[in-house]
């Protein structure tokens, strides 16, 4: 049993999973937490405590055993609980998400893809096929889906989105740029990217 | 003057300027804190902490001025400071952020893209052409870029860092899943899709 992990530290420990699993890959057996603090440069005490947040703890003088951390990462945050998903729109950022194959690290299973232009349905991206949005509900009952990513224009967001909730999905992965009205038991999460990336500019400048 | 935002605030400040945008359209001159608390689930009091943090005050039984917030906003945030940006990569997803209108209400100018691939060079995508990354350099001291968006493939997502490093870049919006080794003066912005996502998903499970 570990505390609740705020968002960041959630963000952080992601990070981590990726560095050690180039580590693994290169069959490199420890890393330390300068290691780890230099590639994200942070202070290698937050990641120290990061990762006593999860209960794991380092060996004096080599670091953290790569796979062992790597595991308790992904018990940590639940990559081995498979999320079923689909994709609702299948424009270019559509396509660029049922490409991502990292989904599938983290526990995504991406089950098939919806959109309304006649000439997209039926085709294969990456091995997830493009439904017909009037088949969802069929879709959601046979692979057990409970999030839906929304990728479709802003112009149809809201409608979409109510038929969304009407066909029963209780997750909205959100990259529209709306703000959607759904009801109280609906979870949506706004994949703001630019109220993620501002903070980061705030002092970049045009002079 | 205003203290720091947090990333949080940051982050809801944007939804709520994204909703005042709708309202404005709509010609609704005022809306109350427990309006936009409605649309993102949040509580009301997080509304009018966030709106006094940006020095914004309410008018008792009426609510925000809509036009007054939304530009009270966009200067916390120096949505007017221009931001000169390009795209690494015109793949499905450097296409689809090229596409994203949005960013320039937030500032972001998106002045070219970049790619290798001789069949993609020329064309352009929403205005912006994409160039031959080997022009990098002559087009950031062009247009003044300070900022490049980088949606390659993973397996080059380090040498194209490295080149963009060595052309003078110095704020990298890493879209790739790779933890990047920059020198320390070059900022990164990792848009770790995945961490962001996770947190939401938490009580998500196969059942």
């Amino acid at each position: 049993m570990h505390k609740t992990l705020t968002d960041k530290v959630i963000n952080r420990l992601t990070l981590y999973h990726s560095i050690l699993s180039d580590y693994i890959e290169k069959k490199i057996e420890y890393i330390s937490s300068p290691q780890i603090a230099e590639f994200l440069h942070v202070d290698n005490t937050q990641v120290r405590k990061d990762i006593a947040m999860i209960g794991y703890k380092g060996k004096c003088k080599v670091g953290y055993k790569t796979d062992e951390l790597k595991n308790q990462i992904e018990e940590a945050l639940k990559f081995k609980t498979v999320k079923t998903a689909v994709i609702v729109g299948a424009g270019n950022l559509g396509m660029a998400l049922a490409k991502y194959d990292n989904f599938e690290a983290y526990g995504f299973k991406i089950t098939a893809m919806f959109d309304n232009d006649p000439q997209k349905i039926g085709i294969k991206i990456n091995d997830k096929e493009v439904f017909n949005l009037t088949e969802l509900m069929e879709i959601k009952e046979k692979f057990g889906v409970k999030i839906a990513i929304l990728t479709v224009p802003r112009k149809f967001a809201q409608e979409v989105t109510d038929f969304l909730v009407k066909s029963g999905i209780k997750y909205i992965w959100n990259f529209t740029p709306c703000v959607l009205s759904v009801p109280c038991d609906i979870q949506v999460w706004n994949e703001n990217l630019i109220g993620n990336f501002l903070q980061f500019t705030v002092d970049v400048d045009d002079n």
